[in-house]
C-alpha cells in the first residue's frame, strides 16, 4: 500500500546499471563536459526533434528555480497555478535563485490554469511601473500538481496570452513523462511547438536515481547559464552522474515505458476506488496522481495498517468539490514500481475498515 | 598520464555497489529522512567520536556556501587564504548563499594561513561599524588548495585567534581524507578538538560518485538548516543517494584506504620528479596534489602526448619561488585510481622530451 | 481639485524652517549620530511613552522593508492584507531587503484583516517544513491602503493570533498620524500596548519634506540595524535632515494637527460627495483617503478639467460592492494643504458634468 | 579645527533656500516626475554637454551600488582601488544591490590605479569560466579616497584597458566637483569623453543637504532603472528634494565655487603644515583631503583640544612611505565652510603641543 510519492521509489535496473558502468574504471572530464552528458544532450535533441541547450541538476527545485532565473529580472513576476510546486513546495527557492522575483498565483480555484483566468488576471494586475510587479514568465506544470494534464492546444492558448505580454513560458515537467504518456503525443507538441521556452524535465520521479534536465528551446536563455549553475552549487564535478542516467532513461523510450507503467497503475487504482463505498475520487486525473476523499477515521486506520499517502492541501479542491463533516482529502501516487498487489491490499483494507 | 584532477576519476567499487543496492527494489523516505542517510549521520558520529549534526549535498560548493551561511550575516566577512577555493573557484556562490557576505583573503603570500598573518590582518582591518566588513568566520582548507596540510596545533592556533574575535571556524575538507591520511591522526584532532565549528567533508574527490557532507560540531549552527538546503535546491528527494555513499565510504576506514592510495601515488610522483632534469617541484606538498615548474614548451608537448594536468595560478607561489623565463607552473593530482604505470609514462615522456 | 496623493503636497512651514536651520552654519556628526537625530529619538520615546530604538530613512519602502528584514529569515513569510502597500506597491523591495522572504496575502476580500480571516489562513497554510513558507511576521497598515483604521482592540486581537504562532507584528504607519487623529487615541494604545513590535512611522505624507522613522518597541530587533541601513544605502551622512524634521513634526503635537487637517478635509469631501448624484462613496473610510465610484466618462472629464485622483485597483473592493457597467473606482486623498475651495470646485464640476 | 569630514558641514545658503522654496505651497508630482528633477536632469545635460539619463538618491552608497548593479551580473566582478569606498566603507552594499557581485581590488599599493597595475591584474586573473569571477566593471574614484585626482589621460588609459576586456567604467564622484576644480577641466573631459559610462555625482559633500546623482552617459544602462530605485527604497515620493538641490548646485557654477573654496582651504592647510616640525604630509594630494603623519601623543592632544580628524587606514600608504615608531596617519578634510581661522588654530596648537 505504498502510494506516498513517486520519489520514494527506487530506480529502474537499466538506470542503476548505467550509473554503475559510468563510474567503473573510467576517467571523465568534470563539470558537465563529460562524454555522457554531451551524449545525453544530443539524445534530448533527438527526442524533442529540435536544437536545444540542456543542463543537468540534482533536484527539481534546482531545475525550476535556475530555469526561471533566466527569464525574469529580480523585480519581475512569475505567474503560476495556485497549487504550483514552485509556489507551495520549494520554500523561498525561486526568490533566492532569481534574486527576488515574485510568484503571482492565478486567482482562480480551477484544477488547471485556463486561458480565461489568465487573461482576466493579466488585465487586472496593477500596472504602474516601477511600483508593481511586472509579469515576465508563465509557469505551467505538466502533469500538474493536481494530476491534470494540459493538451497541446491548452498549452498553446496559454503561451499565446503570455507572449502577447512579452512573457516567457516555463514548464515544470517533474512529471512530464507521465503527461506525454497520458496524452500519447510527441514531446515536441506540448513544448516548443506550443510555445514553451524552457522545460524542466524530471527523471527522478520516473525511475532515475536523481536527475533533472533543464532544457532550453529558446537557447538565448542559456547565456551564462554555467555561472548560474556554479554559484548555486549545482555544477557537479563528476557530472557523468546525470548524463549516464539520462542516456539510459531516454534510450529505447525507456522513460515512456516507465511512465506508462506508473500511469497504468494509477488508472487501475482509480478504477478500483470507484467501486468502493467509503472512498471516492475527489476529481478526475490523467497522470500518476490520484486524489481521494474519505473519512479521517478511515484514513487514520489505513495509515495505521501501513498505507502511505498524504493528506493534501484543501485549497487544491475546486470550488464545486466539498468535503463532508469529518472527511479528509488525500493524495495517492503510483510509480514505475507499483504492483497490482498493493492496490489489491488497499482496496481490501478499505472494504474491511470502511464499513 | 592522468593527473588532471581527482574529480575526474571514477568511484570505488564498494561505493558503486552501495548506490546500486540502495536503489534496487527498495522504497525509502525522501528528503534526507531515508534510512541510509540516518545511518550515515550515525557513522559520522562514530568516526568523529562526538555528537554532531550532518547533512549531505551534491557538490563542494554547495557544502561550503551553505555551511558558511550559518555563520555569518550578509554584512559580515569570511577570512580565507588567498588561494582558497571559496575565493577563486566557486564563482559568486558564497555571496549568493550567504546573502552577500564578503570574502577577505589574508594579505600574505604564504602557502598556509599562519597565526602571524591572521593576527596582523585582524589588527589592521578597518573597524568602523557599520561601514566596514566585520569578520565573523575563518575558513581553512584541509588539505588546502596548494597541497598543504595543517597540523592539529596549527588549526588550534588559528581557531584561538578567530574565537577571540567572536568568529566561527569553517573547514573546507574537500580533501579532508587526504589530510587525515597524511597526518595519520584522529579526525577529531584536527576538527572539533581544534576548534572547528563546521566541516565540509568531501567524498567525491576521494572515490565517491558525488557526495559531500556538512558536519556541524557546533550544532546550534544547524538551526533551520533544512530550509537552507531546500531553498538552494539542495534537498534531494531520493536522498539515499548520499547516505548510501557515505555509509560505504566510512565503513572499515574505506575512506582512509582510498586517501592513502592517492597520497601514496602523489608521493611516488614527487619522488620520481625530483630525479628529473627539466621539471622541478615548486614547493613541497603533503597530500595528493603536487605542483611542478617546467618550460612551457615541455608542458605543451606533454599535453600533446595526452598528459592531463593544469597550468596553475601564479599567485599560488610563495614570494621566494620564482619562475624563470618561459617557465610555467602546473598542478598534478593523483586519485585512488592512479596507477604507477601512469607515473612511469610521465617520467619517461619528460626524459624523452625534456632534453 | 488636487486629490492625487498626500505625497504630492509640500511641507509644513515649521518643518521647512527646521530643515533650513539645521543646515545653516552648523557642523554636525554624520551617519545618524547628529544631535537632531538623537533628540528626535528621545522625542519619540516621549510621544510613545516607552523606551524604544528608532532610525530614520528617506522613504516608506525603505522603512517597511528594513523593519521587516529584522523579523524574518529569507525562508519565512510575511502575512499582509491583499491590498497592502508592501505587496502591491513596493516592487520587489521586501524580497530584496529580507533576502527573499515571501509575502502571504490573507485570502479574504474584506477591507481590513479580520481575526477570523487570519485565524482561518493560519490553519490552512501548508505546514511541511522546510518545503513551505513559515509565517513569521504579520504586517498591518494603520491607516490602511483602503482608508480604514484599526481600533486598539482589533490590533490586539490580530497581534494575539500572530504571537501564538511565534510571529512578530509590523505596522506600516505611512499614515499612522491620520489613524491616531481619527481614533483620537494615545499612540501607545495602537502600537506597543497592542502588541506591535515595530512601527514604520511616516512623516512624509503628513507634512514633512521626506522622513520616515523605524520605531522598534522590541529593541532586540534593532541588533545590527545600522548594518542593514548602511548596506542598503540608507545610512545618510548628513542625517540631521531626518532628525530636524521629526523634531519639528512631533513638537507641540504638530503631527496631529497636520493629520487632523487632512482628515477633516477628507470628511468634508465625503460629506459633500454623499450629496451628489453621479458619484458615490465605494465604502466608508476614516482617514484622509476616500474612494468613489463614478462613470468612466465623468472621471475622464474631471481629469480633463484638471482634477487629480487615481483610478484604483478593483480588487480593493469588498465582495459586496459592485461596479455597474461603465463605472470606475477612484481614490481621492487630502493632505494638510487641502483647501475647502478645492472641494467646492470638485463638487461643482461633478454637478455640472455629471448630468 | 574642524577637519573631520566634508559631510559634517552644513549646506550652502543657496541650496537651503532652494529646498525651502520647493516645499512651500507647491504641489508636485512624486517619484522623480516633479518639475525640479526634470529640470535638474536638463541642467546636467548642459553641464556635461551631452545627452544622458540621470536619477537622484539620498546617499553615495545608494548611488554607487545602484549604478554598479546596471553593469554587472551577480557572478561578475568589479575592479577597484584597494582603498576604494565601495570596497572598504559601504559594508556589503555592492553585494546586496548587485545580487552578489564581487569586488576585486587591484593588487598594488599605489595611490591611484595605474594602467600598468590594471593590465597586470587583468592578465593574472583566473580565467576558467564559470569557476572564477569575470571582471565586468572598473570603478574609479575621482577625486579618490586618498585625495588624488586622475587626469583626463589617466582616465582614458584605464578606460581603454577596461573596454578591451568588455568592461564598463564607473566613476565614484562623491568628490567629483573637487576633482573638476583641481583639474580646472571641463566635466566632459574626465567622464564620457574619457570612456566613463556612469558617474555617481555627489553634491552632499560639496554643500548640499543630501543629494547624489547617478548619471548614465551610456543610456542603455538605465533600462529598468526605476525598478532598481524602487525596490531598494530609493525612489523618493517627494522627489523635488533632490531636483531642487541639484538645480541650485549647478546654477551659475555654484558647485565649482563650493569645490574651489574647499580645495583652496586644503591647499592652505597643506602649505601651513609643511612649515611645521612635528607634523608632515604623508603624500601629496590635489583635492580637499590631506593626509598627515604625526606622533600618536600629539594626535591625541589635538583631539583633546577639540580638533576633528580621523586616524586613517595604514594600508592607504604607498610602500615607500613608512611610519616611525609611535606615529599615526590622519586624514584632514576641508569643506566649503572651512575658515582660515580654523587652520590658524590647528597650526598654533601643533606648534604649542608638538615640541
Amino acid at each position: 500500500m505504498i502510494f506516498g510519492s513517486d520519489n520514494q521509489a527506487g530506480a529502474s535496473a537499466r538506470i542503476v546499471k548505467a550509473v554503475s558502468d559510468a563510474y567503473t574504471n573510467t576517467t571523465e572530464s568534470a563539470y558537465g563536459e563529460d562524454s555522457f552528458s554531451t551524449a545525453a544532450v544530443d539524445a534530448l535533441r533527438q527526442v524533442f526533434d529540435t536544437d536545444l541547450s540542456a543542463y543537468f541538476v540534482v533536484s527539481g527545485t534546482a531545475a525550476n528555480t535556475l530555469a526561471l532565473s533566466t527569464m525574469v529580472q529580480p523585480w519581475d513576476g512569475i505567474i503560476c497555478h495556485h497549487q504550483a510546486h514552485i509556489l507551495l513546495d520549494e520554500s523561498s527557492g525561486p526568490a533566492l535563485i532569481t534574486g527576488g522575483a515574485s510568484l503571482l498565483p492565478v486567482p482562480s480555484k480551477e484544477l488547471k490554469i485556463t486561458p480565461e483566468a489568465l487573461s482576466t488576471m493579466l488585465q487586472r494586475l496593477p500596472n504602474e511601473p516601477p511600483h508593481n510587479i511586472r509579469p515576465k514568465a508563465l509557469s505551467v506544470s505538466q502533469a500538474n500538481e493536481g494530476g491534470q494534464v494540459y493538451s497541446a492546444n491548452e498549452i498553446k492558448a496559454l503561451s499565446k496570452l503570455a507572449k502577447e505580454q512579452g512573457m516567457y513560458v516555463h514548464m515544470d515537467g517533474a512529471r512530464f513523462a507521465n503527461a506525454v504518456a497520458a496524452l500519447d503525443c510527441h514531446p515536441a507538441d506540448i513544448t516548443w511547438k506550443a510555445g514553451v521556452d524552457a522545460l524542466c524535465l524530471g527523471a527522478t520521479k520516473n525511475g532515475a536515481v536523481a536527475a533533472e534536465a533543464i532544457v532550453f528551446f529558446d537557447r538565448s536563455l542559456a547565456l551564462d547559464f554555467e555561472y548560474r549553475l556554479k554559484r548555486s552549487g549545482h555544477l557537479v564535478s563528476k557530472s557523468r552522474l546525470f548524463g549516464a542516467q539520462f542516456l539510459a532513461w531516454l534510450e529505447d523510450d525507456h522513460w515512456l515505458a516507465l511512465a506508462n507503467a506508473a500511469n497504468g497503475k494509477a488508472q487501475e487504482l482509480r478504477e478500483r476506488i470507484s467501486t468502493l463505498d467509503g472512498v471516492r475520487l475527489a476529481f478526475d486525473t490523467q497522470s500518476n496522481e490520484s486524489f481521494i476523499i474519505l473519512q479521517q477515521k478511515l484514513y487514520d486506520e489505513l495509515i495505521g495498517e501501513g498505507a502511505t499517502m498524504y493528506a493534501w492541501y484543501l485549497d487544491s479542491l475546486p470550488d464545486n468539490v466539498l468535503l463532508d463533516e469529518g472527511e479528509v482529502l488525500a493524495r495517492m501516487v503510483t510509480s514505475f514500481e507499483t504492483q497490482s498487489v498493493q492496490i489489491d491490499s488497499f482496496v481490501a483494507a478499505c472494504n474491511r475498515l470502511g464499513t
